[in-house]
């Protein structure tokens, strides 16, 4: 089967470079890796970062292939490539979420899974409509992250709301109730939801009805924080 | 004379979309603005969103002109362009700074102008080599903060330190050694600088030897967070 540039009903996705193409083969237990591609110009950087050696070690396919590369990488600097199957990894009760409220862009979700790792959270919520994310542009963003987070698409707040009742929710809004810094002296109820509106219009007026609304304190010279930045304020505060 | 894509030569630069042409509008007495450039397509959003009207109103020359939207923008959802000529408004002393050495990606740039207004930053210095701040990707991703701020390009870290002695350093590093979440209670010493790294190297060792040096905490899963992430969380920190 012909490898294709990434669409959202493909059955597999890749890694484009070699960082990420090691981060996905260390977690090869996870997923089933299809076949790894180099391109005819790649040289290894030293004997530890040497693909086909790691390959080889891994017992993995490899191919060297300059086609796919025109195929699916519009950057230059790209000369390894791993194909693997999509393969969900749900998350867990009893540990803290990130919830986001349909994001649209692919780079945010990944800053935001690559920050949040970092702060210690693995579970993330996605609610329909939102991206992809076994979108290339998202697994690159997230500087390999995603091969170490769990997630789930629903189709309504109210439906992931129902499944885990015993989640506290705290709803970051820009008209939120209370303030960022003052919630780091009260004691944090576990598990706990972190819940982001989208990119653009934020959190619809009724989530202020599902728990805890909170607002990090900024001047109005700006209308909004950037997405992945708000996250990372919260995840550090909620971080332990 | 014609107007091409953006070059770090030039002698202008400009506005891609309707919200920040706005904002630059709003900025005239600070900015020499060239011209408004209309799409052919554009349809006002209402009476008050009338880039007619505006102009009017401003004493700016407009013109419809579609050939100059296929040269200078690569997004489709664009149909205001305004060129301004670029003009230094420097770093002022007594102020607090944020200094970014060698920074290398516009987006991020932007982020951190629009992140760090938000959190009353308004001095910004660059050590180079350095992205070009007036490039139109930073002052798009800085949802037009970057009319708000004031900024200086240095050639050295040694050079701008000399000129601001009675700063204290705040050297953010992987391996700092304060924790940010310690330095809270702390009272903080001003004027400060919040001294970043590059994207991908961070700050050198040498610049242990320049103040307190603050590590934000986060776990080892990641090997470090995001420079507009980062940024964000120390900022928000430092913010009256």
């Amino acid at each position: 089967m012909e490898i294709r540039r990434y669409k959202h009903d493909a059955a597999y996705s890749y890694t484009l470079g070699m960082a990420l193409t090691i981060e996905l083969i260390s977690k090869k237990d996870s997923y089933l890796i299809r076949k790894i591609y180099v391109h005819p110009d790649y040289v290894p950087k030293d004997n530890k970062y040497n693909i086909f050696k790691i390959c080889k070690e891994a017992q993995l396919p490899i191919e060297i292939n300059q086609k796919i590369f025109n195929r699916l990488s519009t950057k230059e600097n790209v000369y390894v490539i791993g194909i693997f199957d999509k393969h969900d990894r749900n998350v867990e009760s009893g540990k803290s979420h990130v919830v986001l409220v349909n994001p649209s862009d692919s780079g945010n979700l990944g800053t935001i899974l690559r920050t949040g790792l970092g702060f210690g959270f693995k579970d993330y919520v996605i609610i329909k409509p939102g991206v992809d994310i076994y979108d290339p542009k998202t697994i690159r963003s997230s500087m390999g992250a995603f091969f170490h987070v769990r997630f789930t698409y629903y189709d309504s707040f109210e439906q992931y709301r129902q499944e885990f009742l015993n989640h506290q929710m705290y709803l970051f809004m820009l008209d939120g109730k209370c303030n960022l810094k003052d919630m780091r002296e009260m004691p944090q109820k576990k598990p706990f939801s972190l819940v982001f509106g989208n990119e653009g219009s934020g959190l619809p007026d009724i989530f202020h009805n599902y728990g805890d609304s909170i607002y990090i304190e900024h001047n109005h010279e700006i209308d909004s924080l950037n997405l992945s930045v708000a996250f990372g304020i919260a995840a550090n505060a909620f971080s332990e």
